[in-house]
């Protein structure tokens, strides 16, 4: 029933991350029953962020500048540096707004199984940038796998001839974390950084 | 940290039906960083969808012609006609491919509390098609609900003067229905419709 058009909008959506084919569909329906207030702003939005999207060349982020708005702000601390894995990771930290520094985004992570080698990632960019001075700190906020671990692991060999603090996110018990049903892991990591009650 | 490009765009995505902000946010970051195969497809697709919206002039449909290619379809059988309060219950039958006649949309159903009256309806159009002619069967095919079933009623009032075979939609069991789950109206339902073993 659906024209090649209708039929490729409802594709072109179900691709995105969270939504299906049948979620693109009721996406799609709301879309052209709402023209004005759906289908029209985010065809704008989207055409605006095409039109200036840029990967930041410092810093590796996604933006619609080149150096991205967190590397361009004079009031973020360049002193401290923290390494992600994905962009994503970024935006998540970054939406906490709990970090003032500046951030440096691999790309990835070391992965034998995937094939993922150490000149894959933006490793020796960041070491550039280490290299480069005025650095401090730099926060090793790999996810809490084993290849993130190992990433961080790798990156923390590479800069401790730099006279900079190496860092890493604290593991724990999560905030709301039940421990009836987190795993041992997480339960030896937490007992393991055990702390005086203040 | 996001541009007002990039806020914009998630806010237009966090809007659509099964989407929220955080997912909005995935998908945003997902179609920055897969520019080739994700955003300029969806940009593509909504422009072309957002220059050929129309609602069908015929059946309510939204297509991308007027009349939509249901009413344009000469395959249809333009003999009988199916009911529906909304374009996304058309969408609904029409992909199960099981009604091979036309349909009409309603854009909603009578309530009472919500101030809908028959005139707010596309009931008048519904009564003007049957009064046309060529229509032998037109299929009740609102939701099973107080509002649904109301409107079906008022609809077979203002038919019945027609040489029609009026029909609705079975109640009972859906496929999978386990009977310990489900509303007693519908064991009801199921009940009194209850047919012999073939």
């Amino acid at each position: 029933m659906a024209s090649s058009e209708i039929e490729a909008l409802t594709q072109a959506l179900a691709r995105l991350p969270g939504l299906g084919p049948r979620s693109a569909r009721r996406a799609v329906l709301h879309l052209m029953k709402k023209r004005e207030t759906a289908l029209d702003p985010l065809l704008r939005a989207l055409s605006a962020v095409s039109e200036r999207l840029a990967t930041c060349h410092v810093c590796g982020n996604v933006d619609t500048t080149d150096p991205c708005a967190i590397c361009a702000d004079p009031r973020r601390d360049g002193r401290a540096l923290c390494v992600v894995e994905e962009v994503a990771d970024l935006w998540a930290l970054d939406r906490a707004r709990l970090f003032p520094g500046r951030f440096h985004v691999l790309g990835g992570r070391l992965s034998a199984l995937e094939g993922v080698r150490p000149e894959d990632l933006r490793i020796d960019a960041l070491v550039a940038r280490v290299a480069d001075g005025g650095v401090d700190e730099v926060v090793l906020a790999m996810n809490a796998t084993l290849e993130g671990q190992t990433t961080a692991h790798y990156i923390a060999e590479r800069l401790e001839r730099f006279p900079v603090r190496l860092t890493q996110l604290a593991h724990g018990l999560p905030v709301g974390g039940e421990l009836d049903y987190l795993d041992e892991g997480t339960l030896a990591q937490a007992l393991r950084a055990r702390r005086p009650v203040a």
